[in-house]
């Protein structure tokens, strides 16, 4: 059967999204390394352990926010923990349970670093749409992964990535 | 001066944005790397190859077109080449310009694995959109992406990836 190939149209918003979503994490990452000397994945990292009750979160539960892998999770934390940044705990009562830590240090860089990315962001996503089209593009984009993440997903070969 | 923080619903956007990026770069690649034995980049590769007059690229317009590094391109070839997918030539007249070239197994290798790619995303990105979405979403993409590359990109401490 052959397949459903993509329209012109469908073509076009397809590589403006692929090409969007290259060159966008490269100007997230360069800029925070240039700024903070941080990673993109580690100031994510530190975001959401800090919204996190006692800057806390158990591994698995970090590695589901942060929609990676928790073999890549658990590489970065490592890293992070080099730097001081963040520490690893057992769980209280349960030691087969793993936690990771924002530390005060890791705070103190995420505070720093946080004024120039979210200046990033606002020049390089909200700036450019009107706030009708900035609603149009989070729905799109609220769409496509729900439909990566909830129970009627494509039955795609592998897990989602927190998962495997 | 106190940054201008996201607004609730822009921070939304963003997240939702940010999630679906990873996520469905990990659902392209695993379904590529499952079926074809082809990581996504390879694919990604070998479709521009495969577009170009002669099934062949300069190396930096290569780039370019993938959005990423040179250096990054270099060493994915020679992993390309390894595979027998791609070669590399040597510009007519001018030895300093490398070209790559899809080779009849690479074209052979992206007709195989083009299908099952085209209806992942499809199952993945315009199955769920309306058409009217997919248009904004897709319009949202270009402006984004125009805003990064082109003449009024904001000052980013780096250089565009494949200018680098």
């Amino acid at each position: 059967m052959e397949p459903r190939w993509l329209s012109p149209e469908e073509q076009r918003t397809w590589r403006a999204y692929r090409d969007l979503s290259l060159v966008l994490e490269d100007a997230l990452d360069q800029q925070l390394r240039h700024k903070a000397d941080l990673s993109h994945l580690y100031y994510s990292v530190m975001v959401f352990l800090s919204e996190a009750p006692e800057r806390r979160l158990r591994m698995t539960d970090l590695a589901e926010q942060l929609k990676i892998a928790r073999t890549r999770l658990s590489y970065t934390v490592s890293r992070m923990e080099e730097r001081g940044w963040v520490r690893r705990e057992d769980a209280l009562g349960d030691r087969r349970v793993q936690l990771a830590v924002l530390t005060d240090e890791g705070l103190t860089a995420l505070e720093q670093a946080a004024p120039s990315h979210v200046a990033t962001v606002r020049a390089a996503v909200f700036d450019r749409l009107t706030p009708e089209q900035a609603r149009a593009f989070g729905e799109a984009c609220e769409i496509i992964l729900n439909g990566l993440t909830g129970p009627d997903r494509p039955a795609f070969p592998a897990d989602l990535p927190w998962r495997r």
